[in-house]
């Protein structure tokens, strides 16, 4: 007998008849004869009402008061779970954050996991319950409310399944795994098979949303086995594992795309250390998260300085440079939303000399102007311009052989 | 400096302005000196639509998630109280039941409060916070979610008072206080400025609903000053109290009345020992609860037994009844559905003679013949043709002196 963890998102429980259907599919492992932990998210609509509820009220609502307001979301889903897999004559319990025990430090709407208690939950178990815990939800060290924030839920299993020592944590989504790259950019796209974690954070962070990033992060550090897998069709999905020696024979797993950055340029800047700390504490302070840097090799004194920040930092992000540039004598502020940031993702790539040759060879090929390049040892990224987008992921997918299943004839 | 619990109904709390209305009202009391704990019940309509839910779901939902779904609804309503009152710039907590430490036996649905640990109120209170506390629900011994059934918001408020010793419970609900009958039935029915535990009793339990029962009898034994007043106006409202030499000057403080009750007789029963038990038996079983029995004094070792039902249970009574009177040899069953119970309630009854009798008399001349006949220590009760109930009302309340208010001349 072995014990699963299994996590449905919203749209999953989206209406009474399908959260029906999932009582049905997690009683069908049930009988199988494993030991059943559910985490659920709030039924898909209710969470944007709660929160326009909040809106409504007031434009900055109480973090700590919002979070006792949208954890009923899941509450509600976590009782009708438990009421439909009661209906259909199997024992079921639901318990929330703070029956569950699943204790986080107090920062409200963004809480992490300190530690979770297993205790009531395996008694459930022992009782042969199918045990439904809300997800996104936990309880700080002064007995209030907390949630993870979006994707939470995401965490929470994988967080129980680690707790409890589960052989399989299967996140159920409206995707039925994770592709080599995004189908709607690139019809050859290919479901794999298996990941590991790291590739996954880089695809995940990268863009390619399919599991939260902190649950990834979790579940490396825990060695806690993810399978993607969709709610409504039976098919195997991606399993989310640790690196094996297998995966490396393979150089690229995947393509991912990022259309969500802009990019920020400081022409002649004196090149003075201290200068970058000077350039960037107005942003940082601000809140915004920088991506790439990159600062090239000063010839007469002065250097040019390139980041990317998220779109929405943009103008905010521009501002504050323009200000610091002026302070600082650099010549001018350039800055660029039109572009892209398009990355190869691979564990293969530690032992594949050559890779990022291979791809800036495929852009040009294209002509595809490279703007900015960064490097990792699994990913090589490049920033373009945003209209070749979809042209460069269909390229650089086929060239490095992602069109074909691994094994098949290319 | 005085501690005041408030409680607000579904319809004071209805709409996000309703709440902002309640919190404006919450900061008067607490800017005029006055620790504040308030207690609230769901937003008119959730509760309603929560229950739908539930029974889309399943015709018959578990007890206990049906208690986690239900309390969502006061979840929501203490969320959003809190920010409303932090939005006016002061500081606020929302308390749930497992957080307000509220104890109580674990019958979902309708559970009962053992104890409250007020030590997190004392402590939130101490900071200056306004505490919302969530109506309505508690926690059982298991660390499950109990709820205390319909109306179990007033019996939280009263509780809550009780533990923490509070000067004053205030229920703050759509009616502007307890009136000496159904204004809708009687245009001179007067609100009462103060009423005892007791009336108050007979008053609720004969219909006249303001206040939940149960929240009554915690108030009587816990000596809780009860102000019953309106939301929606500056408006006193009516004290209900322990009982004071200076009621018991009034005869008859109020008329109530009752048409969801319905009437069964056994003809000619074999007057022996041991005959009601075998008749009322399977009608408790069934978990019906009869109110008035009458049983006449025998003459030819037959006598009759006449006793009354809520209307929803009439049938179910006749057939269980005429089962067991084929059995005992009884000659027949009859009943009647039109027929309403009137009753007038006093502590001044005690020392007044010749009360009852007044009321025959007035009914009497009216030519309202009475069928049934109850009295209690503080009130008589006659069932008559349903069809006389308004004049009843009318003619009981004119001829007890209650058109005029107290020291007015008739």
């Amino acid at each position: 007998m072995s014990l699963i963890v299994q996590k449905y998102g919203g749209t999953s429980v989206g209406s009474i008849e399908k959260i029906r259907n999932v009582a049905d599919r997690v009683l069908a492992s049930h009988r199988s004869g494993h030991q059943m932990v559910v985490v659920l998210s709030a039924m898909s609509g209710q969470t944007d009402r709660l929160i326009a509820l909040a809106r409504e009220m007031t434009d900055d609502p109480d973090p700590r008061e919002l979070d006792v307001l949208m954890s009923t979301g899941e509450q509600v889903s976590v009782a009708l779970f438990a009421m439909a897999v009661k209906s259909m004559g199997h024992d079921a319990c639901s318990l929330l954050g703070f029956q569950a025990a699943i204790h986080t430090d107090h920062l409200y709407g963004r809480a992490r996991i300190h530690d979770i208690n297993v205790d009531r939950i395996r008694r459930e178990l022992e009782r042969n319950r199918v045990v439904a815990v809300a997800g996104f939800q936990g309880l700080d060290e002064y007995g209030d409310i907390t949630t993870l924030g979006r994707g939470g839920s995401d965490t929470t299993a994988v967080a129980l399944a680690a707790a409890l020592h589960a052989d399989m944590c299967e996140i159920f989504t409206d995707v039925d795994g994770v592709y080599t790259t995004d189908p709607n950019v690139c019809p050859k796209a290919r479901k794999m098979d298996v990941i590991s974690y790291d590739e996954m954070l880089e695809m995940a962070s990268l863009g390619a949303k399919v599991l939260e990033i902190r649950s990834v992060e979790f579940a490396k550090k825990f060695n806690v086995p993810i399978h993607v897998r969709s709610t409504f069709t039976q098919e195997r999905g991606t399993m989310v594992v640790a690196e094996t020696k297998d995966m490396e024979k393979v150089m690229v797993s995947g393509v991912a795309y990022n259309k969500n950055e802009a990019r920020v340029t400081i022409k002649r800047v004196p090149d003075q250390p201290g200068i970058a700390s000077r350039i960037f504490e107005p942003v940082f302070t601000s809140g915004i998260i920088v991506d790439m840097i990159v600062q090239n090799t000063s010839e007469d004194g002065l250097t040019d300085l390139t980041f990317t920040v998220a779109k929405p930092d943009f103008y905010k992000t521009m501002k504050l440079v323009s200000e610091t540039a002026k302070k600082i004598g650099a010549e001018k502020v350039l800055g660029d939303e039109d572009i892209a940031k398009v990355s190869i993702i691979g564990v293969g790539m530690r032992n594949h000399a050559g890779v990022a040759k291979k791809m800036f060879e495929i852009l040009a090929r294209e002509n595809i102007n490279i703007m900015m390049i960064s490097t990792s040892e699994i990913k090589v990224s490049c920033v373009i311009e945003e209209k070749y987008t979809e042209l460069a992921v269909r390229v650089l997918h086929e060239a490095f052989g992602l069109d074909q299943a691994p094994g098949e004839e290319g």
